[in-house]
């Protein structure tokens, strides 16, 4: 199992992408707008991780909400292996309370969340891992 | 530059521990308790990065202030890479705000830290890389 990304939400994905380029050296930037999630994403890839600015581009989108009551910070980690509906079933399996069912996010990959409340207050993403030529398959 | 590991804050490293082994395939594990820092650490080794579940040990631990105030959840990430004097000083030449000086942490390693306002309310961690014979320095 391997981090996929850690998403942070921000007001602004530009002015925050120019904090984060102050101290990261990023491989490879990707802006991207994802009109179902309703947010503005820039992906910054280091060697092995990547960190995901995300900003709302609509009031009711989940990053809104999430902006209005905590301010801007971390949002979710993503955890990626190899067999999702596995990890999936297991997580089922044990308890954990998840949020909706395995769905298609962004590339084309299948994802599901696990509620905060089962993972001592981390909103955690399961996410298929991606394409044997993306950057993170090594 | 990689991430070294996401620490998350929790009220008691055993219950966290058994939710986070619901939904992680671990390769590794350790349990060590950091006087210095006042915490009870687990530290759940994945393929490319590591988990840190913290636990304070007493009721000035700076983990303490943070459940009191946010409760259970992330509470910073850290970044590591090959030369942390030049990160170091490339993060204060931008004007990053650093919370302390570089200074011993576990493992012997050299770590400083970025203030959450510097990074749209993220707090980061800059550590020394591991040494060679170490998980994530392949």
């Amino acid at each position: 199992m391997r981090v996929d990304h850690i998403a942070i939400a921000v007001n602004n994905v530009d002015e925050a992408l120019k904090n984060y380029q102050k101290i990261l050296n990023v491989d490879h930037l990707e802006i991207e707008t994802v009109p179902n999630e309703k947010v503005k994403v820039a992906m910054l890839m280091l060697e092995d991780t990547r960190i995901e600015l995300m900003e709302p581009t609509s009031p009711d989108s989940p990053i809104s909400k999430f902006l209005q009551e905590r301010g801007e910070g971390i949002h979710h980690i993503a955890i990626t292996a190899d067999d999702i509906v596995k990890d999936v079933n297991r997580a089922k399996s044990q308890g954990m309370r998840m949020l909706g069912d395995l769905r298609t996010g962004s590339y084309g990959r299948r994802i599901t969340f696990i509620h905060p409340k089962s993972l001592n207050g981390v909103l955690t993403e399961f996410c298929e891992a991606p394409p044997a030529d993306d950057h993170n398959s090594e």
